[in-house]
């Protein structure tokens, strides 16, 4: 069975747990603290080089790390990506959206003001209105998508609604206010209702 | 013909110029000095709701942001994606990788180092220190596996590549030393001798 390296809290592995969940795909997961600094240890540094969590490892050994490769991974030829090149091509931007307009600054507050200690928060802090003014950025681009389209890409569920949906549902975790988003919580509630749907920190 | 609206600076726009040049495509450019402030004003949002450059757009007038997601879009049925299933994941990984973990601190000490005043500079001086420890590391994880590989994936030139290249192959304007790197600088040039590669700056 392939195993999933993870930290349970996180939302770039809990990705990986919906997609899995959703195409009825059995994995098994190794739980690893991020904050243990286990993932920058030379162990773990073998399998991943940039010292990262989620890695997925196939039955055979081979190692793909990266959350959204190892969920395009997974779902190639499932409905979870689009049959049509231009909806394809959609559904990565935002998938590249994730990862550099949104995960760094609402993961990065998430992280920050509910994983580690106040005195640790204390280095970071003057970095909070960037991360709260650049995530609500983030969020308003979601927010004008959504209100003229109930998923990302090609008006279906796909891997562009999980990637957005791991980050977003607990973005209130790192001071986000959700309420002043109301497209965003009606897109939330119906990526909650999709077949297969898990909670976070939830075994698939 | 498609039109991209580009900054001839940007390494993100340089990626859709080396992927249509290689690929033998026709596309009209349309240039904007992201320091103007343009990307930011109403009619370019109307047009990408994210501020930001390169922006694609078909000859029925869609819209494609992201740089990745454009060369995913432009390359589709090409060898520049691997035909495999987990080499097409592989290069995935790394350009998500170069997005996360390379451009934020490779691309962004360049862009304050070279394109601002000193004045400007000022505000953003103290940032230098983690911009150079994260970009050397996203380059040493690159130089460890160019050791072992001439490709970043597939055994062969692909879109990980590309949009590898764009921004490493000027790094040293963001005050990174690339001698460090030899892989690096053996792959750089491997790149150079692809078929129909223009430098960065050129028309297509």
């Amino acid at each position: 069975m392939p195993t999933l390296y993870q930290d349970p809290r996180s939302g770039n592995c809990y990705k990986v747990i919906l997609t899995a969940a959703h195409l009825g795909l059995q994995i098994k997961t190794i739980d690893i603290d991020v904050t243990s600094g286990l993932t920058r240890k030379p162990e773990f540094l073998s399998k991943n080089p940039n010292g990262r969590v989620p890695l997925f490892e196939l039955d055979d050994g081979r190692l793909l790390p990266e959350s959204n490769a190892i969920i395009w991974y997974l779902a190639e030829g499932s409905p979870l990506i689009p049959a049509d090149r231009f909806a394809r091509a959609q559904m990565l931007q935002w998938m590249f959206f994730e990862q550099y307009s949104h995960e760094p600054y609402i993961a990065v507050a998430r992280f920050w003001l509910t994983f580690v200690s106040k005195e640790q928060l204390r280095a970071k802090e003057h970095l909070i209105p960037e991360w709260h003014a650049k995530g609500n950025a983030a969020l308003g681009v979601m927010e004008g998508h959504l209100k003229k389209n109930d998923w990302f890409a090609a008006d279906h569920f796909s891997l562009a609604d999980i990637a957005l949906y791991a980050y977003t549902h607990c973005a209130e975790e790192g001071g986000f206010d959700l309420k002043s988003y109301p497209a965003v919580g009606d897109w939330l509630a119906r990526v909650a209702a999709t077949r297969g749907f898990v909670k976070m920190g939830k075994a698939v």
